[in-house]
């Protein structure tokens, strides 16, 4: 046994999925899931599954007309089935609830945060990510998916001269994806399902570029408050999940694309 | 050349799609598509598809409280981006449309006219029935759908014992399936995709019991009126078209569900 | 005794109220109700007591702005107190019921398939069809009414020089009535007052032209399932019914109407 | 000429529909309007046409429950084409207005001051006053109408025996009526229609008791503010103008009231 | 003893808070509260306090647009804890209450009474009007409060250019103020706080110019109705309570108003 | 010049308003604001004024009820004119939007974090924090003066004995602050104003136990995404100020509060 091994064991299977602290659960991206959309991802972090359609639409909001810039925005959503028990719909409910709102502005800053919206002109992508089955993350699974649509609906966009990227400089300046941390027992684990979510005492979403810059970081103590050297480790994590999502995203943009006449 | 083969010519491949008016599109029907649901079922009719998930409760609504009686109801949505343009979300609206609760009772009322709603006890079924994507039918694809997803929920809450059936009679004492049919070009079709929901001078949809009886039959003059002869041809084509249904029904329910632990 | 007595007899005095099978309520037109509206109707079916008024606006909703063509819709509604046991506005509710947009879409739809959209040019008739009283039938009767309203409504239109007939057409391209018909008690009925509607096995609303064709057809299995038979003798009430509606239409219509100055 | 006949003059007719300052428009009171409700009444002041229907149900407000008093409540409302232009429908707008809540709260207020709470019982009597035709003084015919409805519902439950009346004391302990005051062009008129109340420069509303005591009085500068001396004729007018009101309810109560069995 | 002292004895101490008949809360005008605000001022009425904004945009509402003239409108809302016990928020519920709306009214009628719209040009002057603690008569406080913040907001948009009086003539015409009064105790009483609002028999919410005229006379006999000579001693009561608020409010706008640069 | 002066000399007065990058605006703590609230705060962070209430109520939401513990939560909002130019009130929007609910949630969360909700018993205690004046840092000044307020609501319930201290352990386990941090002209600053908020390039609120521990930490970027070397500068600054903000909370605590009769 090495000093290696020891530090493997303590990443080691404890959790009740057989994964070790940094792995993700099994992500499979499907894009073209929709014969419609410019851009659309059938997105599954495990037993996650979000659809995540861009809806490319000529104009900008009232408030950006005449700036010559472009506008991404996002609406997340969940199928009154996608939980272990059901929940009403907001439509019937009459408003959207306060996790909806915040879920879904997250979104469209994340992303936002890597595309040129001078080269975009005055055109709006919507990214519609509607959670089917939820099992944990499905925020960041959303953000996950919604790039590699909105890279499609680009693409599109660009091919029908709606969009006009500027000399030498592509449309989208890096890619994002994101990942929840949280320390679960006293430890920090990667990509938490339900069952890990409910019983974190600190529960973290970190969005991060290609690159591996942040654009946010949200930790919320939801048990005992939480010291620097864990916000240090939860970021560390988070890091390298990310990293993992990037290589994903772009084997899944690599193969091509064949969309429906 | 015979009269049966001269009516077979009037029938003959004038479809854009290339299928004879009595001929429906490709349907497929996925049961167990989500984990936690007592019922669910992905229903493709050709490009239509509907996600339907039966969710099993204790208790019925206030005004049924006491009866000793079950009750089943539906809710039929949309996704924003199922259509060819996206559509604004409802729960954003604030407010439910008027094409959506309507088709949210049709769904209700087709099922409850085939299950035995004192076998059922005071215990509630709600069907949630999502188009992901829409081509003409969604709702009758939700109804046929939404029929083989109450069968699991029933069958999972008599495994419980939630539901004791009466006996020697089944809880479901028969099936229920719809289809669409409208003329187009003055001609009788079944299982209309948009381009010819769009064309049609008359629109009907027809929900029809294994047994080959009537629940309901919808039925508009988008263009002219109609006269008695075509509404005779249009029920003789959605009678044959749910006969065909029912069929499909019956071999996704032959298979055994495997539930998730 | 012959067989068109005995046939007779089947149809004889089984009703509550005394009717035929085959009979209507007392139904009676007053038109001229309200001093403002371009057409308004007091429509009576018995007790189910409808205030159809017609008001014509210039301008079309944007959606058909700049096709030339004008719009009909409709609004329905249900004073509290209409029922036997009061019922909560929908403006304190806060939302428009299913029932009642489906009963407003409904009358719309019957109302635009007797129009001309194109001499009515680019202005709207909006139905507002109010329910003072309501004793089975209010949509059968608010249809049958707000025809009269309507067209009267175009009179106007056509004096005011705001609508201009196409040569040798009117704008109204026939008349339209509407009737309910069941199954109550094995038997079918024409025209079911309250007690009726509540007892039918089966509903049908039926929405006809002056020349007897079909605009609408919604039947209904509110218990067993209906055969064939069932259905071909429920139509053939509808058409006797709405043909006799055609005849006290024509009668209102033929007396001068006094308009305010 | 006397004295009086001058006086007279300056009350002579200036009117546009040729009344006297101090000359109420014809008013009708039909009561038994509605078949179902426990109290109803078309009252019509000139054009103006208000159904007052009075609803008895046991129970009253949580609020109240258990105080062994009743309750009487309000609700008002106008058909969209009781106007000159038709308004949109509060139920479609989603939301009351201040304007309806405002006489709502008025004509409830109104009725609670002639009512004994405690011989009423712990039940609540609400009046639906929905405005058919409006020509001015809708919220003073409506509480005066009104009145006249709840009389009838409170007879109707002392006959049923649910409402006990206290030894040797009326439950009603006054009659109720409101009128409209208001100056036009410079003098204090009564009872003003349409065409008076959007040229008034001061417009007031007076409630008076059959024992002509005030019940409420709401008087607004609609252009230059008003002085005492006006104030003083303006209530003069309203005593003078209910007094006639109180008369004519008395007479329509007057009357047997034959309820449909 | 005299006359006199008899006299004010009628008037004397029998007030919970030790003040006379005729006598005011101590009533305080701090203006300049808010730094962004065209107006502002936090008015107490005792311990009612309400924050009153006024905010000057330019354009008019779009049915007042092209009239060359301005207008002024008004908001009251309540913060949750302005009473003894918490009130629900009404952004919360989702709609404005009857009595929130009837106060907006009532405050924007009150101060159009005293403005020169044409002078104002197509300006508008929203009044926010707070209320962070509540003791009785927050809407009299209210409007006294709004009075001087919308003098403010006058001055700034004359100093600005944005408002261009016509020769000689002042764009605010009169001073407004308000007050309640009520009958408590059988006895008439100025300026109610809430243990009297409460308890009063009748309570009357009075606006008057700085001439002593009218704007608002609105008296609700909460109990027993009130005779006219109640109504004249409360009137009389009120004119003396407005005159001495005239001048609270004179002083407040004699000092310099120092604006935040 | 010393290393000191040097290292000073980076955090030197770069700033509009003259502070240094690592000083907080002027922050005020003005208890018992208003007469009824179990506890009440005017909180200013400079221009910042935030009106905060904590009102006690026995009982909890019904999820909670039977637990044996309380609750504590948020309601964040902001008045029309707290900002420099008007907003729209939610209560007249008929929602409450995104950014509100957001805020909300972080606020009723950072109390949370701090209270012993078994000592608390079936008891609730809301926050309303009300923005009078917004001048950035709404939230974190929102945060600091609900936790005094809250330690007065506490204080109020355990003297009133609703609240049983567990033996020997405070109901407040610790004090709670909290304060934003930002990236702007490339360098870190604390508790940034509304100019400086709107130009920054990363924005982070981070909420911070009085030990030290951290409950909240939501940064985002706004233009560029941050590294991780300025992620832990921000959070430096950060847990500096709240340091600061946990002696002034102390401070004002200190004192005696006066509680009206």
């Amino acid at each position: 046994m090495t000093a290696h091994s020891t530090s493997h064991d303590s990443l080691s299977p404890v959790r009740a999925d057989g994964r070790r602290s940094d792995e993700l659960r099994e992500v499979r991206i499907a894009r073209g899931w929709l014969d419609a959309a410019e851009g659309s991802v059938l997105v599954e972090f495990g037993r996650t599954r979000v659809l995540c359609a861009a809806s490319f639409t000529e104009g900008v909001p009232r408030w950006r007309s005449g700036s010559g810039q472009g506008w991404v925005t996002a609406e997340y959503a969940m199928l009154p089935r996608a939980t272990n028990s059901r929940s009403q719909r907001e439509s019937i409910k009459g408003r959207v609830g306060g996790r909806t709102h915040e879920i879904s502005r997250l979104i469209g800053r994340s992303l936002r945060a890597i595309i040129d919206v001078d080269a975009l002109g005055e055109n709006t992508i919507v990214l519609d990510c509607d959670v089917l089955q939820a099992d944990g993350g499905t925020r960041t699974a959303a953000i996950t998916g919604a790039y590699v649509a909105l890279a499609d609906a680009v693409a599109w966009g660009v091919e029908q001269g709606h969009i006009k990227p500027r000399a030498g400089k592509p449309v989208l300046t890096d890619s994002v994806a994101a990942i929840s941390v949280g320390i679960v027992d006293g430890k920090p684990v990667l990509d938490l399902p339900y069952v890990e979510d409910v019983a974190a005492e600190t529960d973290m979403n970190v969005v991060v570029t290609g690159a591996g810059d942040f654009v946010e970081v949200q930790g919320t103590a939801e048990g005992a408050p939480f010291d620097r050297a864990e916000l240090d480790a939860l970021l560390d994590l988070a890091v390298s999940g990310t990293a993992q999502l990037r290589e994903i995203q772009a084997e899944a943009l690599g193969k091509p694309l064949e969309r429906r006449a």
